[in-house]
């Protein structure tokens, strides 16, 4: 760290937070950064680094505690575990200069501005001083590419992910409610002593993107999203999307409209390998739904104008993925920093302004590629009332495709100097496969 | 609330939280008291009550985020649905002296503060002024005794609590650790549309109290404490524990130390009634499980003696209950004020201070009965060391009672007029319906 120009950084694992009142918590998630150079899930610890010293701090444990949650590792066992000096909390005195990651949650950034006397404000979303943002730039340039132990531990993460989606598909057809099919999923989960790393999408109203509910009956003609994935106990993440029909068998349109995706996605991950601009992954997945919604009749016009005016867009209306790892969004919580390296950001343009990524790629990055097409009642409006935008979609023709509501299709991608390499790979995905799976 | 000395309150429901950043969210729950008062779990809203007005406060969906979560009720649709009037959270005026219920967490403690003008604290776990406090005493007045509504909700978390009992039990004898019995029992809930009101206890290392990891492998002379309950989407709450032998069979050891827990909840559960002071329902179950052990040969000396000794409470180290409503420990968010009424407070003899309620009782009210008997190396070894204690334990004959590490039976008792309603009553319960299920 000190090489990247930080001279004495703090690094917090968060505390435990209250669901309804203080004893009643939501499971424990420690920082990422955390997690990356300690390894361990242990709430209320802080990793203090400087040039020439590395501790980390913690309560002894309580022995009261014992009764209630179960033995803790004393700090001389902790510190032969991690090999590093361990002081109890009340030893840490960091310096007026010291830097820190941003505390994931309110509760930690009010117990980390205590510990460091320092006023910093919860889910800030960037870093709050100069040495803060060289901090995040010090654990940017370390955590981008994975390494071996990090890749196993997100391959364990995507086996048991691929086994969520298997069991939700087989589910699916006996399934009446989302409900149904979502306890199915979580429950492979559960069962491989992970937790979801993300709440998890699984509706038949694909258009609402970040669908979090799972009230909806479920009815033979729907398609359903589901976009669940696990995490592993270190705390390393899978994300997949597989979309899949309700009755077992996709019909016409949904077929028609499946395959311009599935095909917008083998494409764009033919496309990562080292070098590469993420963004022009994300502009070759839009042409490629560009010219296969042009196919379908329902963009119209040529290829130029089409792009020209974003129409694809207005179905694949975000980003075509971005960074994976110990987040599913990795590192989102230092903003846009490890998306976007410096000298670039975020443009406002229709086709590109939710692009959470846009670095030229590198051996050892992880990437969701993760394409789309949904009707969004609100940008279809909006898309009539634009002249360039409405001369470019057929919504007579489009009217003909209303049992194809919304279709996300994503894998986990790791850039290797030989070319993409699918961590989510078996993960049924083509028609025949998963008809195959729904009708079983 | 007028009647009961508050001018002006304003209950918050609070605002989800960030996991590891700013966009993965855990599942939002509201606040308890605003879920009481408004019936809905709208995040971020807030509802103030005076002497001659009652509105709502909340922003205005806003039509961006319907491409990601969905559409949202306009706030004239929520007050026709509500009845009452809402306005935009910047028209919120508090006064001076506006009391508030503590926000369950610290975000949004850090959110209220800036809309209150006021510093609170986060997770303090009492009122933090005199008004609070007189806001708190008049909700608890209200929220003690449950209407029919609440109990129907009451109902119906049971039920679904039931469901997830009794699948876990059938399922235990083919699973392997504890994870695969829990996921079993989570996807009962999570199929019906609910989630679980507390992290689930499921375990076989049961004398770890509130142990929430599921790492251990299962072995056929275990026993599996499973203390798992629904919370029904309006945010009510059940609250369950099961005993169970993964075997399918109790061993000798195991069945009579469950009979004598059994026993004790059977008779505890028989004194609920209105008028009765729950601190005596608490020693009731403290004496059954004295001349249990004493009947079993753990236990040694004249009763009186026992229980002068607090012998009983080495085994059994926790309160027999608590109320039950909106929270698994009903507004324990205030502290002990829901649980001792004035002029009542914790003692600090070994039998009596971790409980949690010691009101009479009423009709309307919900509570659990939960006795329990564990062996807690750390409470077992500082017994050895106390004269009276030492001198009532039989350790030899204890050593023959190795395999049983933790019972607790657990259910959720109605005080009505006509004495106790269990509502969780069909939960198998005695060794023969519990040895049924687990081995089908």
């Amino acid at each position: 760290m000190a090489q990247a120009g930080v001279d004495r950084a703090v690094i917090a694992s968060g505390l435990p937070q209250p669901r309804n009142f203080a004893h009643n918590l939501y499971p424990f998630r420690a920082s990422s950064h955390f997690l990356f150079l300690v390894g361990l899930p242990l709430e209320a610890a802080v990793l203090d680094i400087g040039p020439d010293h590395e501790a980390l701090y913690r309560d002894p444990p309580d022995p009261q505690a014992t009764l209630w949650t179960g033995p803790e590792p004393a700090l001389d066992e902790l510190a032969d575990r991690l090999k590093l000096d361990v002081f109890p909390l009340e030893d840490l005195q960091p310096g007026a200069d010291t830097a820190c990651t941003p505390p994931p949650d309110a509760l930690s950034t009010w117990w980390l501005s205590e510990l460091l006397d320092r006023a910093l404000e919860p889910a800030h979303g960037a870093p709050q001083s100069e040495a803060d943002a060289r901090l995040a730039a010090a654990l940017i340039e370390v955590r981008l590419q994975h390494d071996a132990a990090a890749l196993e531990q997100m391959r364990q993460a995507a086996a048991v992910t691929r086994r969520a989606h298997e069991a939700g598909m087989r589910a699916l057809p006996a399934c009446a409610t989302e409900y149904e099919v979502l306890a199915v999923m979580e429950a492979e989960i559960r069962r491989a002593g992970m937790l979801s790393a993300y709440q998890p999408i699984v509706t038949c109203r694909g258009e609402v993107l970040h669908n979090e509910s799972y009230e909806n009956a479920l009815a033979p003609g729907d398609l359903l999203l589901a976009d669940v994935g696990a995490e592993t106990r270190e705390g390393w993440a899978a994300d997949v999307t597989r979309t899949s029909p309700v009755s077992g068998r996709f019909s016409p349109t949904q077929r028609d409209v499946y395959e311009v995706v599935l095909e917008a996605q083998r494409t764009a991950i033919e496309q990562v390998r080292p070098g590469v601009r993420y963004r022009d992954v994300h502009l070759s997945a839009m042409g490629t739904v560009t010219l296969g919604l042009r196919d379908l009749g329902i963009l119209r016009g040529s290829e130029e104008q089409l792009l020209r005016a974003g129409a694809a867009s207005v179905f694949f209306p975000h980003g075509v993925g971005h960074l994976l790892g110990l987040d599913v969004h990795d590192m989102e919580d230092l903003g846009d920093a490890a998306g976007y390296p410096p000298g670039r950001q975020r443009d406002d343009s229709p086709a590109t302004r939710y692009l959470r990524l846009d670095r030229d790629l590198s051996p050892g990055m992880v990437v969701t590629i993760e394409p789309g097409f949904y009707q969004v009642v609100g940008l279809l409006a909006s898309a009539r009332a634009d002249a360039a935008l409405s001369a470019s979609i057929d919504f007579d023709r489009l009217a003909e495709f209303s049992d194809v509501r919304g279709i996300r299709i994503e894998d986990d991608v790791l850039v290797t100097d030989d070319g993409p390499e699918l961590l989510t790979g078996e993960v049924p995905k083509s028609v025949r496969d998963i008809e195959a799976l729904c009708r079983q």
